[in-house]
């Protein structure tokens, strides 16, 4: 057998990703060499406290405070500290060394992607970033290489499985949103301090990541619309059921051609769609991605979103690649970013609406809310009213529930404001974006 | 701007999918020339004959017979002629010219990809094939790249959109083989020699690519077990139905290490699947393909698996990629064949069973059945009678179906050749395989 290169690898971060990572990398050595035609090997692991407890046992010579030095005298970076600071700057020290570098940050990528991505333009060198969106699912190479020659129109994805545990809990059980989210931390499934997942910023810099690719434009953080699953009630989820929805909580990236603008619409709100649609059976804290495209039509892309085995093997697989170029040469470019559409405001944002109302019982309401709905031109889809009856007060109420054709957020807004001011509305229970209707 | 390098593209075919591939080229001319950073011109179309109908218009002068003058004058060939011959030398040509080759053949591929790959690895060109196996649908690239980290255990694919939907019709509405048939035909999913697609040899092809992939060892159709649909009965569907599952015709490859050998078992037969399984919810003519990794877990891909437009994608995802390698250089690595695991017989491999039984309705049967079972070493999950009573002879007579533990091929026929020895089976009414319990 011929000499075959060696190429080292330094890991930042020895958390849940990075421990499974560095087990990989010792463990499956001989079948990473014959993927790569390279012999990859783990040269250090920078961690803050030598001593931490890890998931993993690992040979304590591997790990070092200096991060700084390991970079410097890699091939391969592996970035998995999370974190902008001191990660950018190691990724970028990498970068400039020539050293290519596989990313799980999605945090630093919504934030300052663009400047990495150039970076490595400029120094010819591979930045890849799968596990950082829908962790074991390849879903960002076959967006950026298999759909190259499609027109992507529109992605949904359910990219954050600790709301999406929480949210099937509620649909299962009846749960109040409160008690879910406890059973999810008491699972594993949500950290102590859950706000990065349950207010949807987890999943809106995986919205910015993934309307980049899909759209080939740059957005960060700044461009993406979020709103989190906190004020679901167990009512809404039970009255979405009732009228044949699942509530999803969806990163969406969208082309939108319409009076209120033209360009991309990218968002992260709880969103109804109907029982039948493929994202709806994704339960627990499974993840999904769901593309349309002109050419290929509807995909979609499902699997384990977290978790540090299935996240290892994301990155395990931008390793194998990026060391399979260094080994044969060739470029690093990382995306094609020739677009320059813009992201939309919330306000241009397209889509049907599911509105719940407590009204008055009485002859002539569905008309005159009809009319408010025509006046704000908004078209109804389907209107249901339910009578209910207190038993004790005798006293009649009714619920009527809407779902709306497309229609833009600002024209719903300025519907909702007006159905407000009737007399016989007593309140409106629920305003919720539909999709795949 | 720069001067943007053009890059010569010649089409070999032009029906179904070849006449969509020249009208995106010639369409989305500017957005591919972006994506790619060269104009891809088509530069001619190769056909039989220059005046036969065409699904899309197409300009004229673009038409030859003369396909070897064509692709000797291209840098990227695509092949979508279907077939064995000419189709091989034509590639061929091309890859020995240091054309890049895209095709959709995986008749040829099954057949004989193994000469192909070796000639493109030799002449340093990329050969791709995503729209062979599952149309639109990336799966191949997500398989060779984004899971070169991991190691593939199990595929399940539906990947043959006419028995799935003629499966899919006996399941909804109770039709017998024959009459989904016909009504497949009518609406254009079967062809009017339905072979290929009902005897599976169709899925047979596509297992072998899927299998080679996978499991880094080419695969060709002589490994492949190949069982179609046409045995598959209503009651059967029913029956199945009854007991929670669907029947899905399933391409499978997956890694085997028992007593009966070690290898890789790839088989295209009926299955049974749970009905919570995610492939058991793939309806109509989509195709999915369902993977399990070691570390990855469960990751599955769904979209249009056939279609002139979607297939159409996936030719171009693959053009755009070679395009972009011949732009900025760099090797054309079509994929890594490390491994030399042997294909196994059907015999060795091993799978969950069910079986239906018609047995006389006496004491003592199920004990003697489930000896037998024993004997041969066939561990029994599920075994379920149910007593029927004919009003008019008041004759009774029972059904019992039987849910096996994994066992092996050999030890299976084994039982059911001894369970039809017993003077209480009046016949053995089905048996089929399961997977995904």
């Amino acid at each position: 057998m011929s000499e075959v290169r060696t190429l080292k690898v330094a890991l930042l971060g020895c958390g849940n990703v990075g421990a499974q990572v560095a087990r990989i990398l010792i463990d499956d050595a001989d079948a990473l060499a014959a993927r790569s035609g390279a012999r990859l090997e783990l040269s250090g692991i920078a961690v803050r406290t030598i001593d931490a407890p890890r998931d993993v046992e690992l040979p304590r010579e591997l790990f070092t405070t200096d991060a700084d030095t390991l970079v410097k005298d890699a091939d391969l970076v592996i970035e998995l500290m999370g974190g902008i600071e001191p990660a950018r700057s190691l990724i970028l020290t990498a970068i400039q060394n020539g050293a290519c570098v596989v990313t799980g940050n999605k945090a630093l990528l919504a934030q300052d992607g663009p400047t990495l991505y150039e970076e490595a333009d400029k120094a010819g060198v591979q930045l890849s970033y799968e596990a950082a969106v829908a962790g074991a699912i390849p879903i960002l190479r076959p967006i950026r290489d298999s759909l190259s020659g499609d027109r992507i129109t529109r992605v949904l994805g359910i990219v954050n499985g600790t709301t999406n545990f929480i949210l099937d809990q509620m649909d299962t059980t009846g749960a109040q949103f409160s008690d879910a989210l406890a059973e999810a931390q008491r699972l594993g499934y949500a950290e102590a301090d859950p706000t990065a997942d349950v207010e949807g910023h987890d999943a809106a810099a995986k919205a910015a990541i993934l309307a980049s690719l899909s759209f080939h434009t740059r957005f960060s953080l700044d461009d993406v619309y979020c709103e989190g699953i906190t004020k679901v009630s167990a009512a809404d989820i039970a009255s979405a059921k009732e009228a044949g929805f699942v509530i999803k909580l969806l990163a969406i990236a969208e082309k939108i051609d319409s009076e209120n603008g033209s360009g991309i619409s990218v968002r992260v709100h709880p969103t109804l769609l109907p029982r039948e649609h493929p994202l709806a059976a994704v339960r627990g804290a499974f993840n999904a991605v769901f593309i349309e495209a002109e050419n290929a039509g509807e995909l979609m892309f499902y699997g384990q979103g977290a978790g540090g085995t299935p996240t290892a093997s994301a990155v395990l697989g931008d390793l194998v690649s990026a060391a399979r170029r260094l080994v044969l040469g060739g470029p690093g470019r990382t995306e094609t970013t020739t677009g320059h559409v813009p992201a939309l405001a919330i306000d241009a944002s397209n889509t049907s609406y599911y509105i719940g109302l407590d009204v008055a019982d009485q002859a002539g309401v569905l008309a005159r809310i009809a009319h408010i709905f025509a006046e704000n031109g908004v078209s109804i889809e389907i209107m249901r009213q339910t009578i209910h009856r207190d038993s004790e007060s005798n006293v009649e109420s009714a619920e009527l529930k809407i779902v709306t054709h497309r229609a833009s957020e600002a024209a719903l807004a300025a519907t909702v404001e007006a159905v407000k001011g009737l007399d016989v509305i007593n309140s409106v229970t629920s305003v919720l974006r539909v999709e795949g209707v």
